[in-house]
């Protein structure tokens, strides 16, 4: 089976929008065992288009458009495909009651040229849009399928959950795939895959599949069974608790810091930051999560030397005798920020952010991160390397990270 | 012209990667007014590249190739160009001392597949990479050009910009463009066409043309002069400072946040904030600014009701009486962090970020604001809508832009 996408646009083309839409599918197709197997990016034109499906009939079993379906006249996909299909056009009465229904909820007038949107290629099944008014369109000509759908990417994905998937699975035959996904923090992908050989070979070797997906600071160990072997999908992802205990936070989409947010208000706890040269962006991380104010009670950005001797009682000798990043300053940031916003939890980090400011004992990228409770103190020394931006981010996650481990060890 | 992009690789056709690289060439190849007519992604096989290679130059002049060029096996773009322009590898002595030089001064060591990397075909002008292994390729047939470079972005980006824009102007006859790119804030973009329209029309039947570029929170306008006409491109942008000077902050690639940072160095002025539904990201904005430091000085994330009175003196039953979001608290805010933590300047906002806690008066999204120094002081009460992460950003860019306007009027 051979797939292909084509994206209309010319947003697109000149850089203006990313394609995000052709990165997704990709992605859900991966995750129901098809391979995408080519993405066409091409103007709004009408021999372009047509071009174009002529080409991907020649050579594909399933094309997925995306683009051009807005009513506007710029957008003529959909006379390109009732054209390259002999079909005309018929009023669909079901959607365009669909159409008057969205512009009714959401209180916009209703525009003589939304009607058109109503009128579809009548050779196609049409694809309900709930969340919009540009329908998706499933032609099918000798076995082989063709789908379009608008280019809004929340539009698209509506279509592609709700009609295309299930008509793609059943239409080529296709098992349902069972995946789970690890999530770990804290150990790049080469050493992880270093670590976790033997248990990848055997998993192969039983028919499973993975992948390792890194994004900043996380790498994400995907395990699938294509046969829908559950069972076994379960025993290899259970086998990595045992194997890399340390670095597995959570599974599925959690994010590090919702974990530590579902642990404090799971044992009804709070926390606070002293903040240096993460500047904020840690507890930017916690407050973005919707309902931050069941755990989160505050922060102090302490940049200046100042900040921390007023603030957060930092004795100034020590200071500079020591160097705000050291394991003596994060100690006495974190134990002053819990009893001054009386928290049971507190992080503090401090540490050279770059590009300038390291020296030979303290390179740029160095960074103490410090987290506590009433009993415990745990601290640890970090080095990021010389990006200002994936320092800071990474100094953030690091923390939130060892804040983590002792939530689970003290409510053990 | 025709010119496409051929981007190799199945990481971006699965989603594992996105393509970013076709973004940033369609968007350098539209500033010297070449327009990218097709964006074609493909596997990594032989067949494949080989096709696309025979399809694009049935087309286009200008065929601009990413990705396939590593030491592996895996690569064998190199090996289809050789044979695509019966070309024989032979080693590039140059190149090899530049592989060589590569590993020497990154300490990395030198592994013999390498010196494959210096292996080129006979017929192509070699494009030296000085910022990794692979080489830049260009071939030329009839008149058509092919250029094969690495994905890896930042080679890439590098060949573009010291290789192959320079020899495509060249080659193709292109003039040197005239941008100016001129950044707005606080406005919608098709309120500010609607604004700016009869400059618009103007502006286009005097031969230069515009973009609107929008991007979270603020909308660039690029205007361009295809001719070189830089002085009737002066002309006009100069003309946007008196139809919209209140949206304006900046030109070129400058953030709002640099703006201030620069105003507040060049006034040496200090900044403290504090921070309520924007949990931090305000001065995570700041602080990811290299040397933040020169005027930044710390911040108190006031999350809960109790940091709010007990660290920023806000009356118990005021708070209860006018709630957090409301003009008389922003106002405490703003007024005792700057005395706190004795700044020149100081920012509080305080909002509704969502999805839930708003009521009929004061709906999801509703933001007060306040900036001051010691003699002024500026609030405002904004609606950014019910997405969450929209809201704080919006929220922090808003207040940023009140703290720019203040120290512009307050140093005039």
């Amino acid at each position: 089976m051979k797939t292909e996408i084509i994206s209309i646009g010319d947003e697109i083309l000149i850089g203006q929008t990313v394609n995000t839409n052709a990165t997704w599918m990709g992605q859900e197709l991966a995750k129901i065992g098809i391979k995408n197997n080519r993405t066409t990016t091409i103007s709004d034109s009408y021999e372009e288009i047509t071009e174009s499906l002529k080409l991907a009939e020649s050579r594909s079993n399933l094309i997925l458009i995306t683009g051009g379906l807005g009513p506007t006249k710029d957008d003529i996909t959909k006379k390109v495909l009732c054209d390259y299909f002999d079909s005309k056009l018929v009023l669909n009465e079901e959607v365009l009651s669909d159409i008057q229904a969205y512009f009714k909820t959401r209180n916009k007038p209703f525009l003589e040229i939304n009607n058109m949107q109503a009128l579809l290629p009548e050779k196609a099944t049409i694809l309900r849009n709930l969340v919009g008014t540009a329908s998706g369109m499933w032609f099918e000509r000798n076995g082989k399928v063709f789908v379009s759908m608008p280019g809004v990417p929340y539009e698209m994905k509506y279509l592609m959950k709700e009609g295309v998937f299930p008509k793609i699975k059943e239409q080529f035959g296709i098992s349902e795939l069972v995946h789970r996904t690890v999530l770990t923090h804290g150990i790049g992908e080469s050493f992880l895959a270093d670590i976790i050989e033997d248990w990848e070979n055997k998993l192969r070797e039983n028919g499973l599949d993975m992948a390792y997906l890194p994004s900043p600071g996380l790498v994400k160990l995907r395990v699938t069974s294509t046969a829908g072997n559950k069972k076994l999908v379960d025993e290899f992802c259970d086998k990595l608790y045992q194997l890399i205990p340390q670095y597995i936070f959570g599974e599925g989409k959690i994010t590090l810091q919702e974990t530590v947010a579902n642990l404090l208000i799971k044992n009804k706890k709070t926390l606070s930051l002293a903040e240096s040269c993460t500047g904020g962006y840690a507890s930017h991380l916690f407050t973005k999560i919707s309902g931050s104010s069941r755990f989160y009670e505050g922060s102090i950005v302490c940049y200046s030397y100042d900040i921390k001797e007023k603030e957060l009682n930092v004795p100034h000798d020590l200071l500079l005798q020591k160097g705000a990043v050291s394991k003596e300053i994060v100690e006495i940031l974190s134990d002053e920020i819990r009893k001054k916003y009386r928290t049971d939890y507190s992080i503090s980090i401090s540490g050279i952010a770059g590009p300038s400011g390291g020296t030979p004992d303290k390179p740029v990228g160095s960074v103490w991160v410090s987290v506590r409770n009433e009993k415990t103190v745990v601290s640890k020394l970090f080095n990021f390397g010389n990006n200002r931006e994936r320092n800071i981010s990474q100094s953030a996650l690091a923390a939130i990270n060892l804040l983590r481990e002792l939530i689970i060890k003290e409510n053990e």
